[in-house]
């Protein structure tokens, strides 16, 4: 199974999903060599939580999973690009199709996508 | 200015650069505050090159700049997107249109772009 390069960041790479079909970007999380594998492995994306410091099946709660079509790497090899189908349409945990529902405008921030669900804890 | 929260990744935060008028990821890389100020002052991605620690004005020395169109932050406020015009459609040292030009393929990595100019040291 070919690899990125963990060591370059101390074991954590960041990682993109972005919608197959549309090309949005969904979110940014991360993945050490155990998250890489698995998502390798299972087809299903799974990053490294920061917050809690566990291995974490993306929608294993929520149901909101994601099917990995495409699995790419980045020049330097420390980043890595995840092109997904993403079940039930939202990715986020706030509740919007993406993580990235908000932008600069006028100088302050601005929610610019619809909220297709109610937050939940992840 | 509205900005994301540096401190909460020890003061460097995650960019992605997209292009925005055809959706294609085209790399990933990190902003200090000071590069978001210089970003968002300028219209120019400007990042922390991370090998120099050095604020990296994309493209000051290929010419490759990127305009910035669009300014988005995450859910967490710890990761950006860049929705950017690509002067010259390379945005890779490596003189790919994108950093990502590299996939998984029978359990190898697989170049899938064409290269558009000779390597550059960045």
């Amino acid at each position: 199974m070919p690899e990125p390069d963990f060591e370059k960041r101390g074991g954590l790479l960041p990682v993109i999903a972005q919608d197959a079909r549309t090309g949005q970007v969904l979110m940014v999380a991360y993945m050490n060599r155990e998250a890489w594998r698995h998502t390798l492995e299972t087809g299903r994306a799974t990053y490294w939580s920061t917050s809690r410091n566990a291995l974490w099946v993306k929608g294993e709660t929520s149901g909101h999973v994601q099917h990995v079509r495409e699995v790419l790497v980045d020049c330097d090899q420390d980043a890595v690009l995840l092109r997904v189908e993403q079940v039930g349409g939202v990715a986020c945990h706030e509740g919007y199709a993406s993580c990235f529902f908000r932008h600069v405008e006028a100088g302050e921030w601005r929610v610019i996508a619809p909220r297709l669900e109610p937050p939940s804890p992840g």
